[in-house]
């Protein structure tokens, strides 16, 4: 077991254990999210035939050629063809078909005429402007043809990727499971948000602030309850916890002589191969897995920050790794200080920032206290910022690279439109 | 009824008539995404009294202000206190008590040594370096005060939120509702994903991706089906849709004479604001309201790739305002253009664009064919750009404005610490 590595030393520690999960069918209806098992060919052409682009009259070309306003060509009409109708008979020569958008063009026809370009009644028309060959026209296949690579094994699932399942016909698929997280809260001092504080309990939050980091990144979480500071109660949750993915622990904050956590992960055939990273809030964070397809387990510090934290950075991209996905990390920007920070070399700090877009530069300010046990800078916060492990100061003004937590930090209040 | 709005002009009428929706109730580990409908005041002081940071022992700062390693000051243990016990006794003069991170400081201590700066055993400690007063202290209150102000209403509920609101012991919050969006398709020529799409018939796959738009943006979708192109079928399921908070119809691709939409919605008592915005893809959009909390409506194009533009302008927005939030828009970002963009002047133009970070900056190039038939460019989409309604070319090498829609742009495979 190593101890004392970087953030990301053990961050590649992590990642090469973890190992993108197998593949489950879905409906496509609820894929969204997800990310594909399989590449998708397409079974069908898209749009299967040669249709109207315009509400109009199919033509042949060479029929109209010499159409102008003042020199309209009238033809008779000899059939309509609606959208997802075709049409009883072929085009002859000297003839127009009524059509609408999207339904296919007859054969015999070779453009369409738009109706602005028109007069007709109910039996003929006046064509009043010369249409070339393929005017109007959309081809067959102009989106897919069967037979094409439409979607690679890996693509995560948007909306415009579950259209496009749909149109194929494609109403389930193979996705990369969902990695299911257990999650186990320890320490004698700690009860359930319901419970009374009295005497010195306090809640354990982080097992709802974990859940939520799960779900966050499309996870399902797993409460496995809080266990008391004895072997046995850890030893049997741990073993539930086993059938699980990913096995996440949060100490409570009684560490030291009663932790007993790592004696029975070591137990119950955990290997660990990290404890102890060098990093600020979250410096006792262990990794490790089981034997013969266990689950992934992190032991994560009690304070909240701390767990929150080293979630982040550990935590986090194994869950995405582990559902398929290839982009791994938050978005990261450079933000410029407001105000200096200082600390002692050796350890890489995250320290919890509030982000403002002023004069087309991003500032980062401390959202105040950064104790570990201060979970409101969390709530204050839109991002970490880096300050290097060797770094003991970075000035007012100079800049630092930023995680940048909150999504909607990027999103914006207008539209910008006129 | 405004027919030919420009964008934003429309985007402004739609989000003058959308207001948030009510409050509900739900549990605090099922409200990750919601916004917060009333404002949250601390009930509790976090942490409830001053703790000990460290595992060590509680002492008087004074009974050690001497101690050194070449001077120890040797103190008997007088009692233990664990995280989530409260120590039985004031601690006296002259005394020591051994204590653990997070356990309350005993009365009469006003510091606590850390256990690396001191010998001891079962009954006595030699204290190796002096402790100041607090040092190694939590304050009572370092978090939250009873009666502070935690969280403000209209705050997005993220994973740091929960955990705060599950130390402070709530359980259950005021959220705003979830919009609730019927979605109609109707064309004679649609057909379900799962059916055969011989003669012309087409996939209704709108309902799929407006569906997940809906869901991306944590509203509830509700699928009244396919409506085919009568009156009466049309009327029914409208009826059905009025149920709910947003109601968006996208038509089949056969519009024209046949389009009975309109004229059941007016029928029905909802009036249309505008129909027909200077776009492309998407003219053919219209928006109204029904009378009396009535839903929204917006009827969308029918093409694919229209549905889904509009979509992101109008009915986007529009969802994101109803649930709480108060940024609305998708993230923008300037990128440079990789050729030039030519069109004629009078309608914004959307061009779907995969983007590409180069150098510090971002690259934007076509998707392919911007027919609004085409899905797959939406597929291999990052973004849509801007192309102002007046501009009629865009030279390449030139920047402009571009929608955001893949969130996955900006995360990043590596995280870049060491």
């Amino acid at each position: 077991m190593k101890t004392g590595l970087s953030v990301g030393q053990a961050q590649s520690v992590v990642l090469a254990e973890a190992r993108p999960l197998g593949p489950e069918v879905v409906a496509t209806r609820d894929a969204l999210g997800r990310v594909l098992a399989e590449p998708v060919d397409a079974s069908r052409t898209l749009p299967p035939a040669d249709n109207s682009a315009m509400d109009g009259f199919a033509v042949r070309a060479d029929d109209v050629r010499d159409a102008a306003p003042e020199r309209p060509v009238e033809l008779p009409i000899a059939f309509e063809v609606a959208a997802g109708a075709q049409s009883q008979r072929p085009l002859g020569p000297g003839e127009a078909a009524r059509i609408f958008t999207g339904a296919p063009l007859p054969d015999g026809a070779d453009a369409v005429v738009r109706q602005e370009d028109a007069d007709w009644n109910q039996e003929r028309v006046r064509i009043l402007l010369a249409a070339p060959p393929r005017a109007n026209v959309r081809d067959a296949g102009e989106d897919v043809r069967a037979g094409d690579r439409v979607l690679d094994a890996g693509v995560p699932i948007r909306a415009a990727e579950i259209g496009m399942l749909a149109a194929l016909g494609r109403t389930v698929l193979a996705v990369h499971q969902r990695p299911r997280v257990a999650i186990l809260s320890s320490g004698d001092e700690l009860v359930e948000p319901d419970a009374s504080v009295h005497g010195g309990r306090i809640v354990s939050s982080n097992s709802y602030s974990l859940a939520a980091q799960c779900r966050e990144v499309g996870a399902d979480p797993v409460y496995l309850g809080i266990a008391r500071d004895t072997r046995e109660d850890i030893e049997r949750r741990l073993r539930a916890g086993r059938l699980s993915d990913v096995l996440v622990s949060s100490a409570g904050v009684s560490v030291g002589d009663r932790d007993h956590m790592r004696e029975v992960l070591e137990k119950l055939g955990c290997t660990l191969a990290f404890w102890g990273v060098q990093m600020k809030p979250g410096y006792p964070v262990a990794f490790g897995r089981f034997a013969e397809q266990g689950p992934l387990v992190f032991a994560l510090p009690g304070n909240p920050v701390s767990a929150m934290v080293t979630f982040e950075q550990f935590v986090r991209p194994a869950l995405r790794k582990l559902a398929g996905h290839r982009t791994l990390f938050r978005p990261t920007l450079r933000a410029r200080l407001t105000h200096a920070l200082t600390k002692s070399a050796g350890r890489l700090h995250f320290v919890r920032v509030a982000l403002e877009r002023r004069d087309g530069e991003v500032l980062a300010s401390s959202t105040g206290s950064q104790s570990s046990g201060v979970l409101l800078s969390m709530n204050r916060a839109h991002g970490l910022l880096v300050f290097p492990a060797d770094a003991t100061e970075i000035a007012a003004g100079a800049t630092a690279s930023v995680q940048v937590l909150d999504p909607e930090f990027f999103m914006s209040d207008a539209s910008g439109l006129e």
